[in-house]
């Protein structure tokens, strides 16, 4: 029976949406609503018009009877301010204070909403770019790049400090840990990552860069490409950062033990991403 | 300017799906539609149906002026049986097997497409049950409490065999690991469950169910309830296992180094969820 166009149009927003950056065909979806490829062409001009102007993202049409829809998650400049305001907002809690001038994050990297509005504003910033994968370090940047990765469709791969027997063959490299500027080891499964990938670099938090400079070896060494490197936050760095060219969600500008206070402002990212367009 | 009908349903299809186990009253869609709440109502029974015809969840209207609509992610028997047999044929690849008899399951682990429908088929589990956090033991089970939190709407927490700096004081209870018989340590944040809390417990292997085991005491200790016990996958076993309760997605019945087979088959899941309704 053939379906109705409300009906069409539902279902067909939640499949886009669940396929992100996948090509689907006109014939396949005229054949889930037994409608006509002309029908199917208007309700995919509706869907486009409302994601656009929702800031739900870009749905790219390609015409004619061999076409299809591919739906490109992004977010408004406005949306992705607000989130960051949010967030100034509350990682300035004194509460997040720990010893050492360290800032407590586990809870917000632990929130569905808040991480749902990070792999958004995180995919937008590499929406013209060929990602093949993602990559973090364990343990608290897993939750950045899975967010990111359902965004971008890609897998997320995750690097270790620990090697374990359920990884089989590693690779391991060396790095200078920036802020303690002692040597240690992390390592990659050997068969997580194909030779010749784009590599987008996430993670919670950067000091010192020495940690993300060190997944920047490891990429090296499965012949790959460094596309990007994007955190959560980064932290004030008295000295010489490892890593020059990255993105920052936010900046604790100044954690004062004594006073208990935490100055948090927003990164480098709404300038890189939304700078130009003003 | 009022909404048409056919933008209303697909905005408002986003806006549940990103939202899910949240209220949302027709007063917020009617202004953000400008159009009138018989209106609303009428868009939300459509919703209502295709999301029912679809297996995408249930949506729950509350009916009146100040009522609204509530989404509750779920997936259908079919879809759940095809998923699982899916998982069947990709972990009996000979090439997963690992030296010890070890499965290699991080790129399943690491997928998008494969993390979405886990999270839709643990949170079809325990969708009569009240969940306030989800809790995982650091690092692979971190994707899969990440994906199911996501459909439940709660936050997950991350059990760690090592202490960090970045978490603040933490509860540690040692546990008996189940294979080797060894006591281990895990820590939990102090700040990262709430007393009182019903908590889900999900892991992406589980053998003699040692590591589970130690987060049934660490829930424990934080005062707190186990609501329920779901792996991706577990081991045979040859000893008493240290824990009954639990539901696995996959059995991995055999591993056979020398001739190079795994054999694999379903888990308990579908008995447990779908089981009585045949």
């Amino acid at each position: 029976m053939k379906t109705r166009r409300s009906d069409r149009l539902i279902d067909m927003t939640n499949y886009l949406l669940e396929r992100p950056h996948t090509l689907i065909s006109l014939t396949f979806f005229a054949e889930r609503y037994e409608s006509a490829k002309s029908s199917i062409s208007e309700d995919l001009a509706i869907v486009k018009r409302t994601f656009q102007a929702r800031g739900i993202g870009v749905l790219e049409t390609i015409p004619g009877a061999a076409g299809g829809a591919r739906f490109i998650p992004s977010i408004n400049e406005d949306e992705a301010r607000s989130f960051i305001s949010e967030m100034v907002q509350e990682m300035s809690a004194e509460s997040r204070l720990l010893p050492g001038g360290y800032v407590y994050l586990s809870d917000l990297l632990g929130r569905p909403d808040v991480l749902r509005v990070v792999g958004r504003v995180i995919a937008r910033q590499y929406i013209d770019k060929q990602i093949d994968a993602v990559m973090t370090v364990a343990t608290k940047g897993v939750p950045i790049a899975q967010s990111v990765s359902e965004y971008l469709n890609v897998p997320f791969v995750i690097v270790r400090r620990d090697s374990k027997i359920t990884e089989g063959a590693t690779v391991s490299v060396n790095y200078v840990s920036g802020s303690s500027e002692r040597i240690e080891k992390m390592e990659l499964s050997k068969r997580s990552l194909k030779r010749g990938s784009h590599v987008l670099v996430v993670d919670d938090f950067m000091k010192g860069g020495g940690t993300v400079n060190g997944m920047k070896s490891m990429i090296e060494e499965f012949d790959s490409e460094l596309v990007g490197i994007t955190v959560f936050a980064e932290g004030s760095f008295a000295g010489q950062r490892m890593v020059d060219d990255y993105t920052s969600l936010l900046r604790v500008d100044q954690v004062n033990s004594q006073d208990k206070t935490i100055h948090v402002s927003a990164g480098t990212y709404l300038d890189r991403v939304f700078g130009n367009q003003k």
